[in-house]
């Protein structure tokens, strides 16, 4: 027996263009929530599968794992929620339950964690994502979004936002002020900075060019801005910072962004280099630096930066578009032609297959 | 004016060969320790040096830097030391004393520290080690060995004990049983097992070949032993490591070792591999794994390590040998003919220059 009908979006083939699909949710289990899909976010795990550029693909993929929806059915036992509540879902859907991973809330890293989209579902379906008018998923893997945060700003934060938090809330002390840097200003480092800067961190904004100088320091708050071609700027800021969050997902020589971090100095790094990344032993070693590696973030991680985000009063700075416009704003995504994220108005969009 | 007169070995050219040298110490200063020099470790370090491996040696170049004595003088304002202790020096004998290092005793950081061998002095003359009858070396930078200790014993950890002392300390609690690994077992790695064993860690050494297997076993406390080809007990070994010391001097893959540690693992590397290292950004995210490095330590951790190896009643593997052998003992070091340290027994030799 099959759950609710429901149509969305699929890429058919890996020119990754999106079209009307529609298919059946499967059977709400005891501890499921059935959601009505509000908003989605678009990022570039998205179209990196809706394109096969991952080779792992199976078509059609629904994508979107970035969802604020609001409940509409619940399973016998999923007493986390209630009918009407607003909830979000992030990257994944599932877990084991009983590896070390998931029992001390580490869960993204559980070697059976099922993704929200392009993976095998518990009934052996495929996983479809947010590009949909309803979802259904485990209340394990559902967050609850807090009344004073708009559902369409929560989107990137659910994907986005928590990657840049799991790895900065360790700085999140009030002994000593943090120097912060936050190499790459897309949808995971506009996020970042402003994370760090309601952490009370000095934050440097580093980039490849001046462009996103203003932008940088009036919009987000940064309090400084570094170009990293600037030799002359670089060498200045050597042995400044206590941590970098590298968000940048090409090729980078490491190196230079060391030398900018104290003895202890922690560069991190969120974005997934396709390339083996270089670096110098010695850099390490007479810098006394590391260099760490962070995966989104775990459930309660994610349910902590919404309530961070509405505590703080901040705001995701997000182009909200309708569905008939979703294969311009992935073309536009590719340009780098957002400022930060584009966020799917799903419920207001007409959909039919 | 000039200091007393004495005679060391000193290499003359990139051959490496050590012959008889004379010269003359500084003029000792107020806070300067004059010490009759007793033992001498010899590693790798002296024989790139004294080979001009890395390209910057100043002939002669007398080697030494894991160095243990006697005091012979003091100067009027040197009160840390009476006539007749029992001293050591280590790889570095000054730094600035006002940058943010020295002032937070990571002094070892400091970028107008003075090395003990092949650099230059406070007074503008060539810093010349242990492979002498006498130093002369600044209070700061001397610590005192602790009675219980045998000088020949103290030696290497001047260098080789404290390189490994300093990065594992951080582990040296007693409220969870840490699980670590030493990668390679040279000098610095038996001296990590043998701290890491001693701070009640769950040892695993990981080596090249099998051919250690017993001596790890055996003499070193291991609880277990890994060949790092054998994929199959690798495997096994997945993710159960909470740190690597990797001593490794060598180009290797890191990815094999990163597989081996828990989430939030740290490989830690003290080995100035002269290649750039290769890291898969995915292995550091998907693991939330880390690659950090240290270098030696401060002269606080120095003074540590010697009085945890007399505390623990450890004791040091070394070979000790007349300065008449040096050369040899230089050649054997260099096919790996050793366990683990050479110390050579300055005092006891004849020296004429």
């Amino acid at each position: 027996m099959e759950g609710r009908r429901v149509v969305g979006l699929a890429a058919r083939d890996k020119s990754g263009v999106l079209s009307p699909y529609s298919y059946n949710l499967r059977k709400t289990g005891p501890e499921d929530v059935v959601l009505k899909v509000l908003y989605c976010g678009a990022d570039h795990t998205d179209l990196h599968q809706m394109r096969n550029e991952i080779h792992n693909t199976n078509y059609p993929l629904v994508p979107g794992h970035e969802i604020v929806g609001e409940v509409l059915e619940l399973g016998s036992e999923a007493k986390k929620f209630k009918v009407g509540d607003k909830v979000g879902v992030g990257c994944i859907i599932g877990s084991c339950g009983e590896c070390s991973f998931c029992k001390s809330n580490m869960e993204q890293y559980c070697h059976k964690k099922i993704l929200t989209i392009n993976d095998t579902d518990i009934d052996g379906s495929p996983t479809r994502g947010g590009f949909s008018s309803a979802m259904v998923v485990h209340q394990k893997f559902v967050v609850r979004i807090p009344e004073k945060l708009a559902p369409e700003q929560a989107a990137p934060l659910l994907c986005g936002g928590v990657t840049a938090y799991s790895p900065l809330k360790q700085f999140n002390r009030s002994d000593k002020v943090i120097s912060a840097g936050i190499l790459g200003l897309g949808g995971v480092g506009h996020m970042g900075a402003k994370i760090a800067k309601a952490m009370g961190h000095n934050v440097t904004v580093i980039s490849s060019s001046d462009k996103k100088r203003e932008e940088a320091l009036k919009h987000l708050g940064a309090d400084a801005f570094l170009v990293s071609s600037n030799t002359a700027e670089m060498a200045e800021a050597a042995n400044t910072l206590d941590y970098i969050l590298d968000t940048v997902p090409a090729y980078h020589p490491l190196g230079p962004y060391l030398s900018l971090l104290k003895p202890d100095g922690r560069l991190i790094i969120v974005g997934a280099v396709p390339q083996p990344l270089q670096v110098d032993a010695v850099d390490l070693i007479l810098g006394k630096k590391s260099i760490s590696g962070s995966f989104i973030g775990s459930m309660e991680e994610t349910q902590e930066i919404l309530e961070f985000w509405a505590e703080k009063g901040l705001t995701t700075m997000i182009e909200i578009v309708k569905m008939d416009y979703v294969n311009e704003a992935f073309e536009r995504m590719e340009r780098n032609d957002v400022r930060y994220r584009f966020v799917l108005d799903v419920a207001g969009s007409v959909l039919e297959s």
